[in-house]
């Protein structure tokens, strides 16, 4: 039987397409795109295409905002370390208690070795952020807002085009991590005030190793990597072209997708949540379920230890997780479930599936097949399932 | 009649064997490495083994001395950053007027916004570290050393390993970017004192989008970006796998052409500068001719505009070089030729040829067959060329 894989948060699988569009610049043409032979016109032509395809599916105005990059976490780092540097009057950024660890970790730091003033909004039970707490922690000081579009862990979607604006309205610069957006819900960054946006190939379907920072034209910049002039001196090194070009073909399939296969995708994760809720008593869909990702389930299950349940289903061949793999091996408790005040005991038992174009109806099937054996063995090993402790209040 | 490459010192083409390696970590091997379930480790396992195979091409003593990244240019950033970061006192950094900008734009940029003070040692006519003036520049401020191991302009080779020995007395951290080395000269780290040194797999007929660098065990570190805590915490982001394992297979591969091939490469080379220095009159190989790479020709032809000359031979199907692609577009005359102080007039018509394993006698016969009439005929275009001023006094 071939696996299920439910982390495509995670990461997803390449594309065969992408695959393909990618193939021919590693061999014939190879160039370096800053040499002035045909060899190098023809890596730039390549470049030059994936621009135009990742700028088409976020909706950018031009071309040259998009920043090609090695992936989500430098895209997020250069976003908040641009933005400290070229405002050397405002020192504060704001964010959320439920960012990736490539926000919250670059924000610690500052925090500790420059001075840095980070205010972090909180969020509600169901992962919604607190807005007036936003808007207190906006200040004449803030040199940047940095918010995700979707949480990588429950999915859920925060208001960013009317965050941008209220940042832009207190002086301060606006940036989305939407690693887990692109290409997942329809973006026109044109009609919005969102500064910058970090976006990565391997959410998409596209290779790992690449991803792109949104840089709104006319935005002060300065670069986190210095050495030639590529990316119009914005990051320095030989452009990863068959990365680019992937990621400019995966551009082109999300694009595609958005207008067709996000419906179906949606349909399946429900039908996963409702063959939960139906078969396995004590469990709870987490996060803002009328703003969230299609392709995202949290689900908690009471008196069950999530990292037992994931090796009971990897075992299974099913592949799901808890938390941000970048967390993984922590074994910290997940820190966006404790930002919403989720219960300790549902915190415990709270398992990601996360979907996308790959998966199949069979796979959801396979799911609800050992799902509901598999918790009922590991709660009656459980003491708290004997006493039906309840996790919510 | 196919193309011929000789631009090798600005990128690769990737080796079918790189190629082969890494497809199936695009598909059935997509996992995160982070991630707790079988794709995870898998993928892990594959990052376990190409780091493995680096350390055996670097001769390091331990495989958590590689730090995967994402090419030169962030091997580069990282190692100057983080010596100066995790060395407050230290504010002073000694490097040479002939480095990639990779290095000398960051420490430029150091130099204006941080206070750094950057002592760049200069070089003779043949590229030669002038080794007085690096004893001059080293005090109890140099937080670090950075000199690379071979010039990409003239394959010039420095070196290292006695002036790392030099910067520990001085009591400074010894860095080198070796991307034009590593893969083309023999290296054993674990007999000499350098603490950090950059590669990049696209040099080295690996991807692109894909880098390394090598930290001694004990040397202090601190990441460029920060996120999950990959690479032991030293570099945050998702894993590239297929590019980590394209890397690892061009480890491999370069180990045994190291064994077989350079000779062979190097008759090529030398082939190429005879029969040009014997069919061409005014011409001349620059650089260490004792010590420099095998692949590497850098000949100045007096009184003929490179670009030019790199027009023609682009049209009669040849890609070599001016300088490094890094630089191109800027139109500014080599700087690595200028710090030998080659004549204007030289400098005006030098190119590089840097040949491969994929080099082939037939390639060279082509550029003898065609180079003396493209020479002739810029030649007598030129005015200087009817005076005959001789360009080296």
């Amino acid at each position: 039987m071939s696996p299920v894989y439910l982390d495509n948060n995670a990461t997803t699988a390449t594309d065969a397409e992408v695959i393909a569009a990618m193939l021919p610049w590693f061999t014939e043409r190879y160039g370096n795109p800053s040499s002035s032979h045909a060899f190098g016109a023809t890596a730039a032509e390549g470049v030059r295409l994936a621009r135009r395809q990742v700028q088409s599916l976020l909706g950018a105005a031009h071309d040259h905002e998009v920043v090609f990059t090695s992936g989500g976490t430098e895209s997020n780092n250069t976003a908040i370390l641009s933005a400290l540097d070229s405002q050397p009057g405002r020192t504060e950024i704001v964010t959320t208690a439920v960012e990736h660890p490539a926000v919250l970790a670059l924000a610690a730091h500052l925090e500790k070795t420059r001075g840095v003033t980070v205010h972090t909004v909180g969020v509600d039970g169901e992962g919604r952020l607190d807005l007036d707490d936003f808007e207190r922690a906006l200040g004449p000081r803030t040199a940047l807002v940095s918010i995700m579009w979707a949480n990588n862990e429950t999915g859920t979607l925060f208001p960013v085009a009317a965050l941008a604006r209220q940042a832009h309205a207190a002086g301060a610069l606006f940036h989305t991590d939407a690693v887990q957006a692109v290409g997942r819900v329809p973006m026109r960054l044109r009609d919005t005030e969102i500064d910058m946006l970090s976006l990565s190939g391997h959410k998409l379907h596209g290779p790992k190793g690449i991803g792109a920072l949104y840089v709104r034209k006319g935005v002060p910049f300065r670069p986190l990597m210095r050495g030639g002039r590529q990316e119009r001196g914005r990051r320095g090194g030989t452009e990863n072209v068959p990365g680019i070009v992937g990621l400019g073909a995966a551009a082109d399939l999300a694009a595609r997708y958005l207008e067709t296969e996000r419906g179906w995708i949606e349909d399946l994760r429900d039908r996963l949540e409702q063959g939960v809720l139906s078969r396995i008593g004590h469990c709870h869909v987490l996060g803002d379920l009328d703003h969230r990702l299609a392709n995202t389930a949290c689900i908690a299950f009471d008196y069950v230890d999530a990292d037992a349940l994931l090796l009971m289903l990897d075992r299974a061949g099913i592949a799901a997780s808890s938390g941000s793999a970048c967390a993984s091996g922590t074994m910290e408790p997940s820190h966006v479930l404790r930002a919403m005040r989720v219960p300790v005991g549902a915190i415990r038992g709270a398992i990601r599936f996360s979907l996308s174009r790959d998966t199949g109806g069979a796979d959801i099937d396979r799911v609800l097949d050992v799902l509901p054996d598999i918790v009922g063995r590991l709660r009656t090993q459980s003491p708290l399932w004997r006493d039906r402790v309840p996790t919510f209040a």
